[in-house]
């Protein structure tokens, strides 16, 4: 099953609306077949595994990460090929809460003869696929906030200058969770101070797709989000019917989303997340800045929150969250730290809500 | 030598300006004494241990953590009672680098005859002195800064509230460190705010000095410091010549000292620092506020930096380096983090200076 895991995680980032599986197939402890999702409307995993074993698969066992459907989507449902391949016994580590499945894949290969274990490994599979979870549960995607500070909690200079608080190290682990995430998501104000492109560079992998929360519509034509090769993969949200402006940028195959501002002259973000899944956006990794970050904080809007720690003074400059505005120690909010450790020369905290806030446990 | 370097640890907070020792006294595998330096002025560690095994003492092995000395100060030279006791052998952890013993004390006992090991867990017992070695070297005292802050980098809230943020396991550590400092140090902003006692209460030991730094001779008569049992404790040092006031705070036993002003309106720290090591002061605990903290941090005047963590969020509120004011990343002050551990539902870092800034190494 630990195999089955490790082919499932290739498909992060590549398979929303769907999960990520990996199958195993083996035989007198053989290794017959394998196989991953590769990608969304692609073969499911256990039809890879399937394929590569042939006849041979007759009287094998699977290991599959996710139940197997029993629904037509994309392609016809995998438990039909299971029972017609003879397999002698299945192994799952997690039941798919969709309620399309949801144990009625158990039950059709139970019902047919086949031997079915659930909960190998079950945790680890629901973690993996924490963002499908998470969206079958709320029809909202898994939001994870990520930031980098110095240990006085300045995420940029005074002069705005924020390249680069945290080390090597650090940044190359934020590039393969770029290339594992749906979607990236930046402020109009990172946009404007820092131009990034929000690409994966420092490590193989494909590039996310790029949200802009932009009320204004203030992003210069020359950004590199909407003028680089991959500005088909950027998508505006925004409040402002600029004909011209919205023309040019579509030229460019941007995607324009929109969205009307509140009363604060902000977005409500559940009413951008809402919309997030249609665009097969399961799992965002937002990247800032400050006004971003308060914005996923105050409205409780986030499900895990990653903090590099640079050995650096400031003393002053931007802090993550300067949007909040917490009068009395009794009113700040109290994150629960799930882990920490060294990389290179930061220290990554993790963060989760308190137990009582969060909308998945696992 | 682990045993005598724990009795030695006893004596923390008790001896300045002597170091600590701790002495352990065995013959043929079983101890016939120990003992430890207790406090300034008081007999030595090898005299406890000497006087506990009596006559047996003869052809015994002494384990010592730091090298006997050889002068006469407070007391006489423990070399000659060595000698005169007959031991076989000394097992020495750290050279005294004090210029009136500094390998005096070995030579000596090795003239006599007795075989002399020396640096037998050696860098512990020069961190357990590392105050002590400080002085020797520099002639200045060991600066500890310790701050407790939020996530986000607050050490209080907009309203100056701040307790607690950090948790009770950490208010505890602190306490045993007070406990463990020669003195602690606020400045009169914090003595302002919070009237605190910075005394040790969470655990058990005795009160450290407690030094104030206040040019404008500020603090209330009312305040804890000043009118407490402890006040004969505190040593205010002011730039004021108020006559009334002083006298007033005289008539409570607390300690003035005078220092004048920089052209900034703050000490320069240096000057302050000198004399400490004369009231019998060798290790500060700086307790703050961000004021203090920033004019330790741009005058390069600290050996190590406590900095407890807790997961809460505050958005805004006071910053512990917020006297300082760096315009560019490139001039941010880098430091060096030994350590990091958790401390109930804190982290707690644990800096230095990097390694070509500091006066001592080990």
């Amino acid at each position: 099953m630990r195999r089955a895991l490790r082919l499932a995680r290739n498909g992060l980032g590549k398979t929303a609306p769907n999960p990520v599986v990996g199958a195993v197939l083996t035989k007198n402890g053989r290794l017959i077949g394998k196989g991953y999702h590769k990608n969304f409307g692609g073969p499911h995993a256990e039809v890879f595994a399937l394929n590569e074993a042939g006849r041979e698969a007759e009287g094998a066992v699977l290991y599959v990460t996710l139940e197997p459907c029993t629904h037509y989507g994309k392609t016809p449902p995998c438990v039909d090929r299971i029972i017609s391949h003879g397999l002698k016994r299945v192994v799952i580590a997690a039941k798919d809460p969709n309620p399309l499945v949801d144990g009625k894949g158990i039950e059709k290969l139970r019902s047919a003869g086949i031997e079915v274990a659930v909960g190998v490994e079950g945790a680890r599979a629901r973690r993996l696929n924490e963002a499908f979870f998470k969206y079958i549960k709320t029809g909202l995607p898994f939001v994870t906030l990520k930031l980098a500070q110095t240990l006085d909690g300045k995420i940029a200079a005074p002069n705005g200058d924020s390249r680069w608080i945290s080390g090597e190290a650090s940044r190359k682990l934020v590039h393969r969770w770029r290339a594992q995430a749906d979607a990236v998501l930046a402020g109009i104000g990172t946009v404007l101070q820092d131009d990034p492109e929000l690409t994966v560079r420092l490590v193989r992998g494909r590039n996310p797709k790029r949200i802009v929360l932009d009320p204004d519509l203030q992003i210069p034509v020359s950004a590199k989000l909407v003028s680089d090769s991959g500005a088909e993969n950027t998508i505006i949200f925004t409040a402002s019917r600029n004909r011209q402006k919205i023309e040019a940028l579509e030229k460019r195959n941007v995607k324009l989303e929109h969205c009307e501002k509140e009363p604060s002259g902000f977005f409500d973000l559940k009413k951008i997340a809402k919309r997030l899944p249609g665009l097969n956006i399961l799992s965002v990794l937002v990247e800032g800045g400050s006004g971003v970050f308060s914005s996923f904080l105050r409205q409780g809007f986030w499900d895990r929150l990653y903090v590099f720690q640079a050995p650096l003074i400031l003393g002053s400059g931007i802090g993550p969250f300067d949007g909040i505005k917490k009068e009395k120690l009794n009113e700040a909010f109290r994150l629960e730290r799930v882990s920490l450790k060294r990389v290179g020369q930061d220290v990554l905290f993790k963060f989760e809500p308190l137990r009582a806030d969060r909308t998945l446990d696992f």
